[in-house]
């Protein structure tokens, strides 16, 4: 069997077992095409994973065709997207079937569990490397940007933070115990907040998902929407194996790890009513509110400290411009 | 000024350039978002190319930029698409600028004359390696596929074939001839039949664009579609350059050489009338027919022989099945 027959006897079943009415072609012409229902509008990004940066060399291919899609999948959340469908262009230095099965399975799973179809893809020869471009749609006008935070509005965060940070000192650990496989379970499968970020739409003023680590993904909002904010540090929500395995780092990693994939939005304490019903499942935290005047700071024990200001980062203590 | 800073610095005025009421909100969100119209579906293909696989190390920037949008928008020709826009997932090993600026001049001038849309991209550091998605829409249900050819069709290509595998064999020759100048722009400047294939959208039974090859794709749609072909040799449209540089080649280059992005199809013979308008244009020539039975047999001076079967390569002559 030829390599492009292995490649489409691996992942055609992953289409097919995603198929949607909306995706009305399936793989193997040109293009795929995709229904937009009339009201709607498509939203759309594209992420790239390089073996050896954005994830370790030899990582297990089930874990990695899960986390590759998820990660793709979040840029949907953070819009308030329903999701819908994805492409893969997938460069491989060698066609091994145990990985590429392996990769294909971690892949349906988390197709499955996000709601989106394999709608086409592109697999060349190269060093390792994993773009996916996932599709969703919202009712037209209504995706939420990173541009629409006022002075005011509660800055929240969904469930904890520096989990996936934190799991990469255990990455190459044969540590079983539960803290440790907890926190590894958020670096190898990142849930991405869909319900929640459908929930935000009509009520955020701006949302975007957190892979670089809070404090950078916030100012990303604060640039967008020119304004400031005022974070507290001891609101924000550390997960219980964090706070045991890495007790002294958990706050450092929760402000600037990278990784978990919650989501960070702005929101007028008037829309806090909408959210409790949520936040029991997306464990909702308020941690700060909007400021008027540009620049990040962020509260502890010891008061007021800046820690970002005009995208450049400060950290490290001293005065805000 | 920093890395990011400076591939923003690029692509921003790519994005503005090109900027179009369909894409609302313009670079530097989570996700990008495409109007798309009642009554249209969207198309949609992702391409990658990788350095020493797709094209030669150290390739001129200016000509990537063009090729790489160029081939990706050359399956939206292939679906008789309306072109809108594209994503650019970028990997490199450093952030030159020189590269980035030639690569980003290239890429603006291919999205200016196929009429596409920078909606956005995502830049990581690695070996280098471009995926494009590229994004059209057709009236609903009107997207060309590979399946439709029936027995009867004519087979129809655009164009001339062979000019860009020629073209490889003077990349890095000094030879400055018209000849040798017009294929290497055939290789360095491809031209997705956009305005074709639109005209072909209602007319033709099956399409593909020919990047592998007349020989492997014309077979992809004899394979979809359940049915043979038989093409003359002598029909084959070899341009005046490939005949003078390389006359005992010609031939074969025009059946298997890839990379000329000319548009393959076939069509009910009733339908020619309604291309003759059109042909002047984009060159379309009929070189075969379709047969009821599976095989791909080409005639020649020395009577029919076979091409290909199933999707195997038998050529070098023999009998198929």
């Amino acid at each position: 069997m030829g390599e492009f027959d292995l490649i489409r006897q691996v992942f055609q079943p992953v289409a097919e077992a995603t198929a949607s009415p909306l995706l009305p072609l399936g793989l193997g012409d040109d293009c795929a095409v995709q229904i937009v229902e009339p009201g709607s509008q498509l939203v759309f990004s594209i992420d790239t994973l390089v073996e050896g940066v954005h994830f370790p060399l030899n990582y297990n291919p089930v874990f990695l065709g899960w986390r590759s899609l998820a990660i793709a999948t979040s840029d949907l959340a953070a819009m308030g997207a329903d999701p819908v469908c994805f492409t893969l262009a997938l460069t491989l230095p060698d066609a091994k079937p145990d990985w590429l099965t392996g990769f294909a399975q971690g892949m349906r799973q988390a197709a499955q569990a996000f709601g989106l179809t394999l709608a086409g893809g592109d697999t060349t020869r190269g060093p390792l490397t994993i773009s996916i471009q996932a599709h969703g749609t919202v009712p037209a006008g209504s995706a939420l940007t990173r541009s629409g935070a006022s002075a005011g509005d509660l800055v929240c965060v969904s469930g904890t933070l520096g989990d996936a940070a934190a799991a990469l000192l255990w990455l190459d650990s044969d540590n079983d115990s539960c803290d440790v496989q907890w926190l590894l379970s958020r670096y190898h499968h990142p849930q991405p907040r869909l319900s929640l970020g459908q929930t935000l739409r009509g009520r955020a003023t701006a949302a975007i998902d957190i892979s670089d680590g809070l404090r950078a993904d916030l100012q990303h909002i604060l640039t967008a929407s020119a304004v400031g904010a005022r974070i507290d540090a001891r609101k924000l929500p550390l997960s219980a194996p964090l706070q045991v395995l890495a007790p002294d780092r958990a706050l450092e990693l929760a402000l600037s790890g990278g990784d978990d994939y919650e989501l960070c939005f702005t929101l007028p304490p008037t829309e806090w009513a909408g959210l409790e019903r949520v936040s029991a499942v997306d464990r909702v935290t308020v941690i700060g509110e909007v400021l008027p005047e540009p620049g990040l700071w962020c509260r502890d024990a010891n008061g007021d400290r800046c820690v970002a200001a005009g995208g450049y980062d400060h950290f490290g203590g001293g005065a805000c411009r």
